[in-house]
C-alpha cells in the first residue's frame, strides 16, 4: 500500500482487529458477512478474523471486492446451535467457531469478539476461555435500552448473567457500565441509577440499601453521576444513563419491556385495520410507523456486551440482520478502539481497591 | 319498594354494599361520585357507604336523582394525601375517610372497599384494621395487565405489598390468583405461571424451584392449571391468567412496562407529526388510536386489589377519571357479589393444610 499521496498521520494509527463468528445466527453467515460489508463501507480501519465454515465464507466474501482483503478465515468444523445446553458446549465445543471466536481474542489475536449464537453458551465459553478479570466477583450482561436521552439508549446491567448480586456485585456493575457508558456511548460523566421498588433510602431489600451507599462513596473518584434509586418506569427515561440491578431483575424487566413492545404493536396495527379511514391513515402515516417500529425495538439496540472478563465480547441478536450485525460490529470496533478492555480492568481494579492509579478517567 | 309489578323472583337477593373512600384521589370527590353514577346507570343492585367531608358530599350526590337513595355518606375531618407517610397515617389517621372506609368493611357493614388513596397508606391502614386472614404469610397487591387472551387481563401478583417471597408465599400467591381470577375475571380454571428468567425446571433462585413443585402439587386440589415457569415477555400473553411473582419483581415488572408504553405514546405521537402525510394519516387514525391508547394504559385496567386480609380492598388509580372509578367499582361488586372474601379464606385455609373442606371450588 502507498500513503505517499494520502496525507501524512503523524501517529500509526493500526487497524482495529474484531474477531467474528459467522455460524450460529438465524439468518445463517451470508447475513453476518453482509452486515461486516455495510460496517466495512463506512470504515475501513479495520481487520476481521471469521470463524466458521471455510469454504462458504471464502465463497460469501468473494462477493464484496475489497472485504475480503481486510479478513484471515479460520475454518470451523462446527457450530452451536441455539438449542446446546452451556454445560455441553463448555465440554465439547472446542472445534465450534464460537469458540474460535473467542480463543482469538484470548490470544491477543483480536480485540473484541462478535457473535450471533445461543447467549448461555457464548457466556459460558467466555467465561472459561477469558476468564473473570481480576477484582470481580460476577460478570455481568450490559444491554442498551432505547431511552429519551441524547444518545438514544440507555445502558442497564445484569441483564442474566448471574441470578444473584450481593452490594459488592451491584458497585461493580455501577464502574464497569459507567466505563462501557463512556467508551461505548461517549457519555463523559454517566448518570448512574439503581433499580429499586420506589426512590427513597429506605426502600427494598438490604443489599440494595447496602450498594446506595457504596456506589454514592465511589461515584466521585469514579467519574460518574449517581442519581440513586430509580423506578422501572425510569429505565427508558432521561434521568439516567446507567441502569443497576442484579440478572434475575434485569432479566424479567427486559423481556417485560420486550413483551410489552410486540404487544403495542400488535395492537397498533389491529387498530389501524378497524376502519377504512384508519386503514388509509396508516398507509399515509407507514414511513413514520416504519422508524418508529425499528427505534422501540430492542433487538435494534444490538449488542448485549458481557462484562468483567478478560476480554470485551458483543452479543449480537440471534435474529439480527445484516443492518443489525453491522450495528454490534460498530459497537465493537468503538470498545477496541477506545481501548475498553483495559479501561475496565483499571476501572474495577481501582474500585475494588486492588488497583493503585487514583487518575483513571474512563 | 313494591315488587309487584316486578318479576318475582324466587331468591330474595340483598343489595351488595360497598364503601368508597370519595377523598383522596387526585381528582377530587367530585370525579369518584360522577364514576359512583356511572356504575349505579348500570346496575342499581348497589348500596353506597360514602366517607369523606359530608357537606361537599351530600351537594355532589344531590346533582344526581337516584343516587342517593342508595348512599349513606359519613363525614370524616380528616383526608389521607398523596405524599403522607404510611407509618404516620397507621398512628393518626383514625379521622380519615380512608380509616372509616376500611373500617366499614371491618365491622360487616360492607362487603368490599374501595379507594383512589396513597397505596401504602391504603395498605398499611387495611392491614392494621382488617389483618391478616388465617393461613396468609403475606398479603399480596394482585393488579389486571393487559393481555392477548380472552378476557383481555392478565392477572398478577404480588406487585409490591412485600419485597420478599419464600416459597410457600408463592403458593399462597397461587391459591389468592387463582380465586381472585375466578371470581374477578370468572375464569373457570386458570391458568398460573411462576415468573422466572427461563422456562426449564432448573432456571432460577432455590425458592421458585421449590416453588414450582408445591404449585405443581396443589393445582389439581385448586382447580387451576399450572404451567410452570414464564418470562416477562409472557406477562401480556395468552399462555397464563394470573402471573405468580415476589412483590420486588413483579413492582419492577409492572413499572418497567407502564414507562415502555408511555415511551412508545410518546414516540408515535412524535412520528406522526414528522411530515404533512402523517399527521393527515394520524387524523383519519384517530378513533382506532385512541381506542388503541385506552386499551394499553395500565391505569385503565383499574383496581389494584389487596388479597390475604379479612377483607377485600380496591385501589383504584389515584388519577382515575370517573371511568376508571367506575370499573374498579364495578370489580369491587363483581367480587362482593361472588362473596370472594370467604371464598378466598377457605381456599387459602385449605391449601394451607389448616382447611380441611377439600370440595372448595372457587
Amino acid at each position: 500500500m502507498s500513503v505517499d499521496k494520502k496525507p501524512v498521520s503523524l501517529i500509526t494509527i493500526e487497524p482495529k482487529v474484531l474477531s467474528i463468528d459467522a455460524m450460529g445466527g438465524d439468518l445463517g453467515a451470508a447475513v453476518v458477512v453482509a452486515g461486516m460489508n455495510i460496517f466495512f463501507k463506512q470504515n475501513q480501519d479495520v481487520k476481521f478474523i471469521v470463524h466458521g465454515d471455510g469454504a462458504e465464507l471464502e465463497q460469501l466474501l468473494s462477493k464484496y471486492p475489497d472485504l475480503p482483503k481486510h479478513c484471515e478465515v479460520r475454518h470451523c468444523d462446527e457450530v452451536v446451535g441455539m438449542t446446546d445446553k452451556p454445560s455441553h458446549v463448555m465440554r465439547h465445543g472446542k472445534n465450534t467457531s464460537m469458540w474460535s471466536c473467542i480463543d482469538a481474542v484470548r490470544n491477543k489475536q483480536a480485540e473484541v469478539a462478535v457473535s450471533c449464537g445461543n447467549t448461555g453458551a457464548l457466556m459460558a465459553v467466555s467465561m472459561i476461555r477469558l476468564r473473570k478479570a481480576p477484582g470481580v466477583n460476577r460478570p455481568a450482561i450490559a444491554i442498551l435500552w432505547p431511552s429519551e436521552n441524547p444518545q438514544g439508549h440507555n445502558v442497564m446491567l445484569d441483564v442474566g448473567a448471574d441470578i444473584r448480586a450481593e452490594a459488592s456485585d451491584l458497585l461493580q456493575y455501577a464502574l464497569m457500565g459507567a466505563s462501557y457508558a463512556r467508551n461505548g456511548l461517549n457519555v463523559k460523566r454517566p448518570r448512574i441509577g439503581l433499580l429499586n421498588v420506589g426512590t427513597e433510602d429506605h426502600k427494598g431489600r438490604i443489599e440494595l440499601q447496602e450498594a446506595n451507599e457504596r456506589i454514592t462513596e465511589q461515584a466521585e473518584n469514579a467519574n460518574f453521576e449517581f442519581v440513586g434509586f430509580v423506578e422501572g418506569g425510569d429505565i427508558p427515561s432521561d434521568r439516567v444513563d446507567v441502569i443497576v440491578t442484579d440478572g434475575f431483575t434485569g432479566n424479567v424487566a427486559l423481556k417485560t419491556a420486550e413483551g410489552t413492545a410486540t404487544f403495542m404493536r400488535e395492537l397498533l396495527r389491529d387498530a389501524f385495520k378497524q376502519t377504512p379511514f384508519s386503514m388509509f391513515g396508516a398507509m399515509l402515516a407507514y414511513g413514520a410507523l416504519r422508524r418508529l417500529s425499528m427505534r422501540i425495538d430492542p433487538r435494534r439496540s444490538n449488542g448485549g456486551v458481557f462484562l468483567g472478563l478478560n476480554g470485551t465480547v458483543v452479543k449480537s441478536h440471534g435474529g439480527a440482520d445484516a443492518s443489525g450485525i453491522a450495528s454490534a460490529i460498530d459497537l465493537a470496533y468503538q470498545l477496541a478502539k477506545n481501548g475498553f478492555t483495559a479501561k475496565l480492568a483499571a476501572r474495577v481494579a481501582n474500585g475494588s481497591g486492588i488497583g493503585n492509579d487514583n487518575n483513571i478517567k474512563d
